[in-house]
């Protein structure tokens, strides 16, 4: 039985709240041997004492070793076994522009690329051109018409789009057209199956299209795709935990994992202030709120640790506001760490705290991840933290008689 | 490869004899936030010494974040992974007043309900009849006789029994008959399978009798029945582990979970003496030992803390009893938690001892939750534990070359 057959069975009704706050990135590594890491060294008196009255633990985002993007990394905060969910790039991408993918959508990510008089590639990313280029680039391709397939072309930086094909019964099972070399020409689409044949019978008429109202244009006059992937069939928040959940995210990326899993996802504002503002106006209508707070993650992966810290304690700032509505339960954690002296994401174990009634507290008295490895929760994978949330929040049933 | 297949592949004979000690309910919380648990504030010197000389952990039942009834509690500790093997209500309540199930046997659990004239159901409890009434209608009701099919019938408490159909192939994919509700009648019941619809056709007419000998019997005058349910397919513990296994239990329930998986059920009498006496008695006839005790559950549930405290030392005078025995594994555990402050069984690890010759020890000195949490077996999942126990018993070989 997988864990989603399990909550089904066992799941309860409850009015308890709970409040997953996720700082992107939120764990790190001392920039010297036997130093602090960014956590360890920020001033977070309202996140320790949530640390003290609640359980802390590590979180292993997918399996130790394994180092998450956003997708993965958020989908296993969600309950949702990364390893069994994948989510592809072309997906990713429509989501991390906010575009609206449907169940009947192939998305894909797209490159402009420089292509010589014989149609070879001599710049797989068209001499990096400017985001404005982009976008005019993108607004000829979208008067491209195909009889039997709506298609949206979106500008994404530079030399990226994204393109979704939306009709019925069409496959993902598509080769990328980007052969990662110069010298040779996009490679044609070409499907695996019926569905994803019909699809590539889509992308090789766009491309003649596209290589048409694209040809004076160089060097933008060519274009290869990459990661083609269907919406995921994934159950909602509601269908899985009898949950309705609200989404208070900034960036577009987080805005549409939210949406994946069904989650209401609203206008949250720009700032944490805003953010902790819409919580309140809307605490009466939901059972489950993610908050996301991106620059965690971003001063982690600019390696500017002093940053890391000063965000660290901006979020510690604004813990009293959240607790002021008295959450049932309420986990601080992140998707993954993103220590400033690796400069991207990483796989080391992310702090975790919980705080609720009847959670077994433990001697962790900081929120840190030296503190953390002493927690209660110990070291556990992330998809079992909605477990603990739903069983927290008295929302959970017993297994078996 | 399953865990079975592969304890088949490295079991090893040896001559040493394993104590499991199950303290049902053992893990707890403190009443206070900061406050100490009921294992924390019982002076427990002779369970500490043995987590001293020991190595200790947290036990967890299912999951993270599921509480489990007796029966998955049990089955992991036994080794059996309580979310693949099943045990449904019908035998567990069949279990549970000591009925000898057997492999043909399809075992559901009945309602004494009350139908008006026109046979709908005006209470589903039958107004909570006196258990000396239950036991006077299930007289009635063994007068039954349909050709094919053997039928036992055993009282239970107030409204309830268990009704056991005993014959070839039968399968118990059948609809419960208990609508839910009042105002409409028992659903007739029908077999999502060939063996199942074999069923259904015994109940239909087992409920068309019942019905006859109870009409007059108002307001026991119908049953409605629930949870139908197979013997399950178990290998024993002789066949999985290679051992000879006994259980010293008082509760019927424990010991049908040991029956369940092939222990010898012992008469170990009504008290904790007089299992430790028959332990004592029958050590030198058996590997495996499984002794139950029931106190620090009922405290519980009870929400009564200081008599689980008293329950708790109860059992820690004892010990040495058992030590005395040498056995060359002995361990000490819950089949999950049940605090005080919940009145009820909960989803906490359990606190847990594994005390042998090569057990690595850790700098536990005390055995409680909080000292648990730092003990060298860490947090590992109960269906782990005869793996631990067999190891340390000597009795599992290596794993490849």
């Amino acid at each position: 039985m997988n864990i989603h057959e399990l909550i089904a069975e066992l799941r309860e009704p409850a009015v308890s709240k709970i409040v997953l706050l996720v700082a992107d990135g939120l764990g790190g590594l001392p920039l010297e041997p036997g130093g602090k890491t960014e956590l360890e060294t920020a001033r977070t008196p309202n996140l320790d004492r949530c640390a003290k009255d609640g359980v802390c633990g590590l979180s292993i985002p997918v399996l130790p070793g394994i180092t998450p993007g956003s997708g993965p990394g958020h989908l296993g905060l969600f309950g949702y076994d990364p390893l069994q969910y994948r989510i592809g790039r072309g997906i990713l991408e429509a989501l991390g522009i906010n575009f609206h993918v449907t169940s009947k959508d192939v998305a894909v990510r797209g490159n402009f690329c420089t292509l010589d008089a014989n149609g070879k590639i001599t710049d797989r990313r068209a001499g990096r051109p400017a985001t404005d280029r982009c976008i005019a680039m993108v607004q000829k391709m979208r008067l491209i018409r195909i009889p039997g397939v709506e298609i949206f072309v979106e500008p994404v930086k530079e030399h990226r789009f994204v393109i979704v094909f939306r009709g019925e019964d069409l496959g993902d099972a598509v080769n990328d057209t980007d052969p990662q070399a110069t010298g040779v020409p996009p490679l044609p689409a070409s499907g695996h199956d019926a569905a994803s044949k019909k699809t590539a019978d889509f992308v090789n008429q766009f491309f003649v299209q596209a290589s048409n109202v694209l040809k004076s244009d160089a060097p933008t006059n060519g274009v290869t795709l990459r990661g083609f992937a269907r919406y995921p069939k994934i159950g909602t928040m509601q269908e899985v935990y009898g949950l309705k959940a609200a989404a208070l995210a900034i960036y577009p990326m987080y805005k549409g994992l939210a949406r994946l899993v069904g989650m209401d996802v609203l206008d949250a504002g720009s700032t944490l202030n805003d953010q902790v503002a819409t919580l309140k106006k809307v605490w009466g209508q939901y059972d489950f709120f993610f908050m996301h707070y991106k620059y965690t993650d971003s001063t982690g992966e600019d390696g500017n640790f002093p940053a890391k810290v000063d965000m660290i304690e901006k979020l510690d700032a604004v813990i009293p506001n959240i607790l002021e509505l008295k959450p049932d339960v309420f986990i601080v954690t992140g998707d993954h760490s993103t220590p400033s002296k690796m400069q991207s994401h990483s796989f080391h174990p992310v702090p975790t705290l919980l705080r609720a009634e009847h959670c077994r507290t433990d001697a962790v008295t900081e929120f840190s991840e030296s503190a953390c490895l002493h927690g209660g929760l110990g070291q556990f994978q992330a998809m079992h933290l909605m477990l603990l949330a739903m069983a927290h929040a008295g929302r959970l049933g017993k297994y078996g008689a």
